[in-house]
């Protein structure tokens, strides 16, 4: 049985040797994050993510949450797991001091979030809920909003929820038909069904505050009458105790593929007189306060795709490393050898591991970003990082999640039979890993994101800015060095083909938006394989100065080499085909008959 | 809800208008096989399928089939259904009509075993494994066996399996250690333990024929000690009729990812006394026996994964009709639309259209190639094509396969949340298909066999006569007609890529048969990639001929266009890719120490 091990060497690589932790301490108020400091952190976190939420992954899946009578009762162990991450302070990590949080940077509760999420995803789920609900009432409520929830909030001690989807209203938030009445005193009467709200209804918690989109009275039509509100499930006495329930009602949780220990529920508000909630900000704009949360929420999915791939990486590794089966390949020897050593099981390995580690160093890369951008004092640097973050959103969201479902898969791949015994484990990080290029905007609105609002619309400019930020870092590589070589020249192929799809869009994407379109996938693809190849190239590049220079773990950083070297020959050849799609792809998926499909 | 539906006018284009149906004709005793018979048994099976099996599919995923002490209980309705398809005469489809069979050509049966597998693949798994029974008995088997156990087999009556995986012998059926002693009357008595028998035990019929690879006393080590027995769940009485339990018990069966309505069986023989078994052939031989009849079964799982996309495909296309959200990108109009029209579920949707129109077309090309491998009376023919099926089996095998799995993810993609939803039955066909590259050889074993058996062995022979039949396809294309110079100028580019992976195969694979083996499975890819290319590069030549004659459904035919167009630009570009993984991946996968994976 393989168990959860929290990567830290990875970790620390990221943080110390690519330069992360030294640009963070740069920013005011960051000086004193050291490296000792950020390791005693991840240690921490990783123990509590080994110790407390692996084991109970299983347990989750095989129980999953029940419904009974609008009660959801969460699987054996997880309520008072929960107790256990309230008490540690893990809820409030990256929040806000000023209501009890611990404001730690998103560097590094981006990586604290990929353990919760790579020991049990669906446990993670509840806290990043959470912080959604948050940074809501933080960036939009009102001063007394703020005092009223935030700090029970922050503390875990309530969970948050996001109520956006309604059945005829997923990826088209438009057609949102839930309506609040103004009660005169300033709160609303909530009504309407909410279908898919994660954590909706549980028991972990005494009170639960919903998030909640509505149409006020007299609201204009489509996403510009859309207004957001803050429901309890329990409303509260004078103290700020919960005291009586709210007229919301959970009246049925999904049986879904994965994540069964998260319960996904239909909540209906409104049954008897109306729940009672507080407008959150301004009537009509609770479209554009989402979105404003949207790109933290998409981040979080992003780095569950990291975190799923790292647990499906170190299972399947566990196992090639115990099963023996057939004799090593090209040798006289008929002795047994661990699946590990023949090569496609290693070809399948480094696969796995090379994404999970260009997966992981360009997520954090996004993260620091949106520490430098909310906390640089140049507006210059603020607005240029503000960029980056905004461009690689998309990119992080569905190339890790989408590689997420291909590493599950390839874990399971590597157990043969026995992945598909669901007592093994590997199956169900393919079924958690199934919704996350789903919720949050699928890949192809991320793709579509990516096309228009990050790439036609500044003419591609930010893309061209990361483009030369890469082509930089190729330069660098030097290739009169055996080693390095292969990973600038395939690097530098990749770009080629990266810079012509962005070139297409900007030409194109305005007149021909429905044939852009067609290639916005491959291209969100062709941009994170490209993305994570500079990240790889940037580790190759610092391992072999460390090899060179004789500092630290020589196997260490010879790995990082090796994966670097994979990634460039295995994985960046496909970056021209894809572009290919982008750019020559052909009209036939429009021009076909709708009838002849 | 979505319901099956045979593909028939697909079937027959493939039939008809690419000609296999007239060259399956040219065969002695296939005179009498005209378009109309191959149309009234594909229909029939047609609605067998859609209306017996199809609607039994979801209730086998949710219930599964039951063990209780040693029994094990199919789901509701499976045992009527199966009834029926045994009164239907479908189990005798394709079997030797010396023993009951209707000895109908590969090309047809093939065409209906897609059906049941799109219908059900849990059912369909049922007759599979008894006709690799059968071809065991039938091959191999004395004249005794034969007239004893083939009757029953072939009319469905009792059914069969395969039983050679146990827990060390996986891939590697070199280990295995089941034994069988001499009783001195011809018969044996075997002992071992054998597990994932699909099948193994059910309530379907009254006698289960199991065939068995075990050692006998004195065998050598390795492959070459083992020998094939065929041993029955009851014992036959003088008359031939079941009588006494053997000594074969059903310990347990698994809990698995997918086909949850097929029993994969723990089988322990010889608790008691030993089970008493048949030798079929000679001792010793068992492997060379399970080799010979491997190509069938792998062909059809190859068969399974078509049949699974095929359905996948058709829910998602019902749904991307039904589902309306969002408008028309690029209109002004902000009418909601079916999500038909959105560019990115169109793409999604050729995708899974153009592979199973590929996978189905090449398939049924080699079943042909089974025909008049086995009825052609020149030998000469009869030995190219058998060359053809043996290059092509690994490729249908694990190409369809692979194809399956990212098929019915997409299925699940196009459903957004409500995929995620088990109720909605995209899901389980990920499920499902999750099995399908693992069993009869994980697609990692194809790989090697197409490398290492198919290609190097014979320096390139046979791949090199395919890759000039399909270069002649390629130039058959008129480059000045618009619809099709593109698909043509993308095969070719692509037939180039695989030529290079050919000669590199040729070149380095007995020096460097490590290196290889890194590039096997991508190579295996660009193989099935091109081939489907080549298929409906054919198909595109006769729907553009069809057009300007002006014969048949216009409609139809210029969907035959856009579907060749669309996998030209969109699936083909990947090709240059892949080969240059084989060609020039590197080595970084070997050289890394396994103690820093």
């Amino acid at each position: 049985m393989s168990e959860y091990s929290a990567p830290l060497r990875d970790m620390q690589f990221i943080l110390d040797d690519l330069g992360l932790l030294a640009r963070l301490q740069a920013l005011p108020g960051q000086e004193e994050i050291g490296s000792d400091l950020a390791q005693a952190i991840l240690a921490e976190a990783g123990r509590f993510a080994s110790g407390v939420l692996a084991p109970l992954n299983s347990v989750g899946d095989r129980q999953g949450a029940r419904w009974n009578d609008g009660a959801v009762r969460t699987a054996d162990g997880w309520k008072h797991a929960y107790k256990q991450f309230v008490e540690g302070g893990w809820n409030a990590l990256s929040c806000s001091p000023e209501f009890g949080g611990q404001g730690i940077a998103r560097l590094l509760s981006a990586a604290v979030e990929e353990m919760w999420n790579a020991a049990n995803v669906a446990f993670g789920l509840c806290p990043m809920l959470t912080r959604g609900a948050i940074e809501a009432v933080e960036l939009h409520g009102s001063a007394a909003l703020k005092e009223t929830w935030l700090p029970k909030l922050i503390s875990g001690e309530w969970t948050g929820t996001m109520n956006l989807t309604e059945p005829q209203a997923g990826s088209d938030l438009a057609a949102v038909r839930s309506r609040a009445e103004r009660n005169g005193d300033g709160t609303y009467r909530v009504f309407g069904q909410k279908i898919f709200i994660t954590y909706g209804e549980h028991d972990l918690t005494e009170n639960i505050v919903h998030l909640v989109l509505a149409r006020v009275p007299g609201a204009p039509e489509g996403v510009k009458g859309i207004s957001l509100f803050l429901v309890p499930k329990v409303l509260l006495d004078a103290s700020g105790k919960p005291d009586a329930r709210n007229d919301v009602r959970c009246v049925s949780i999904e049986h879904k593929l994965g994540i069964h220990g998260s319960p996904t529920a239909v909540l209906a508000f409104g049954d008897r007189d109306g729940a009672v909630g507080w407008l959150v900000g301004e009537e009509n704009r609770g479209l554009e306060y989402m979105f404003s949360m949207m790109n933290a929420a998409r981040f979080s999915v992003g780095i569950e795709g990291i975190g799923l791939s790292e647990r499906a990486y170190q299972r399947a590794l566990a196992y090639a490393r115990e099963r023996r089966q057939g004799g090593e390949l090209g040798s006289a020897s008929r002795e047994k050898v661990a699946i590990l050593r023949h090569p496609d099981v290693r070809r399948m390995l480094l696969s796995m591991k090379s994404r999970v580690e260009a997966m992981r160093a360009l997520g954090y890369e996004v993260a620091l970003a949106m520490d430098v951008a909310s906390g640089h004092p140049d507006p210059e640097v603020r607005r240029e990082q503000q960029a980056f973050v905004d461009l690689l959103i998309p990119v992080v969201k569905a190339w890790s999640t989408e590689n997420a479902i291909d590493i599950a898969s390839l874990g399971v791949q590597i157990h043969g039979g026995m992945g598909f015994i669901e007592e093994t484990g590997a199956a169900q990080h393919l079924r958690d890993a199934r919704i996350t290029t789903i919720y949050e905007g699928t890949t192809g609105i991320q793709a579509n994101d990516l096309v228009g609002r990050k790439i036609a619309r500044d003419r591609g400019v930010a893309a061209l800015a990361l483009i030369a930020r890469m082509r930089d870092c190729a330069r660098r590589l030097p290739r009169s060095e055996d080693a390095l070589e292969p990973i600038g020249h395939a690097l530098d192929l990749a770009l080629d083909a990266l810079e012509r799809g962005v070139s297409c869009i900007v030409q194109r994407h305005d007149q021909q938006p429905r044939e852009i379109a067609l290639g916005a996938v491959p291209f969100l693809q062709l941009f994170g394989l490209v993305a994570g190849g500079w990240q790889l190239a940037s580790s190759a590049l610092v391992a072999w100065q460390r090899l060179q220079d004789g500092t630290g773990d020589p196997a260490f950083y010879r790995a990082k080499l090796h994966t670097a070297q994979f990634y460039a020959c295995h994985l960046l050849p496909t970056a021209d085909g894809l572009a290919r799609v982008l750019t020559d792809g052909g009209e036939s998926a429009l021009e076909m008959d709708d009838e002849s499909f």
